[in-house]
């Protein structure tokens, strides 16, 4: 719905939106529509008319289908990065910070929605590296920067060593990530749930903390 | 080349080839081809004709496109397991046991045919569940099992000790393969190098160790 119809017919004209809600309203119909339609069958005008609005406004607040596209991605880790936030507060131990950030992290690469996208980027990458590029870029280097934020912390303060800090950030994430994803991916196991993503993150942070701890 | 020309002329019919050999030779044909075509586009007569054979030998060999489709990834993980062996031979030290399996698995799952075989599963997933649950059971679930022989044995000596043995296997594997695997599939880095698969598992296992390790 795009007008306040009330609204329309007392004051004769659509109230108007921000950008910003628009920009929201089309994220959500792009990314319903690049669920189940793929990247490539996906049409602009489609996503227009979704959110019912015209396709020239749509091409007004994103440029090509691969802006859309990073668009969808960004809102998908935006959660992501707030929940990592709490975690990295200044108010918690070391042990706390790494459960916290880890189950952010699974709760995010581990949900549905991201094991679709996933799926989507990967078997599109031949024919659209524009999309591949976006998901790497927003997606994975944007969840890798908050990993190795919160190891050189902890190698700042003197509490862990490690000999390559962005090589064990992509570690600890393959740890937590990759067989549940892997699995889910190939429509082998249900993605985990909340208690059991909390659970691995506790034990991820049990071997890798002990694992790079300074004695 | 399916006869020796010079036999088949001297003895007037083509020498007989054992099964084992026609099916190396199919195993090579049907890799080529679904590389090249994908799954869905790759015809069993084609393969048939790349190897030189008849589509009825062919479905004597392999009654279904998705035999093959395992054989294939058989093939791949073969060597694995040999090199696994290896590394887990009795005269060895922990730490170099967990050294050369890592090792091992990393030339396996980060090799380019190994990468587009996953890119192929991942992406035709959706429409032949029959290929992901093959490469799931044989490729993932196969890997696994050695990985975890690894750890059990040496929990079992009281070396290290970790709270569930096939979760600490998935991450000891997601650590080593989930970064480099993904960027490689996604087209934004190149496969690392022999020595680079040999930093990584030391590093991995330096972290896993001291993290399991019985203090």
């Amino acid at each position: 719905v795009v007008h306040n119809q009330e609204q329309k017919r007392s004051r004769g004209r659509p109230q108007v939106r921000s950008d910003e809600d628009t920009r929201s309203i089309v994220i959500e119909a792009a990314n319903l529509k690049f669920h189940d339609m793929g990247y490539a069958a996906t049409c602009i005008s489609q996503i227009a008319q979704d959110a019912g609005i015209s396709t020239k406004t749509l091409y007004r607040l994103f440029p090509a289908k691969a802006d859309l596209f990073e668009s969808v991605v960004d809102n998908r880790i935006e959660r992501f990065t707030l929940e990592a936030d709490i975690g990295l507060a200044a108010d918690k131990g070391m042990r706390e910070r790494f459960e916290s950030v880890l189950e952010a992290y699974g709760r995010l690469t581990l949900h549905p929605d991201t094991i679709a996208i996933n799926r989507l980027v990967v078997a599109e990458a031949d024919r659209f590296p524009e999309i591949a590029t976006a998901f790497y870029k927003r997606a994975i280097l944007g969840t890798a920067r908050v990993i190795e934020t919160l190891i050189r912390t902890h190698v700042g303060s003197g509490a862990i060593a490690v000999a390559d800090i962005p090589a064990a950030a992509g570690m600890l994430r393959g740890m937590m990530a990759m067989e549940p994803q892997r699995a889910a991916m190939l429509g082998q196991r249900e993605p985990p749930t909340v208690e059991e993503i909390g659970q691995r993150a506790r034990m991820c942070t049990d071997i890798f903390l002990s694992g790079c701890l300074v004695r």
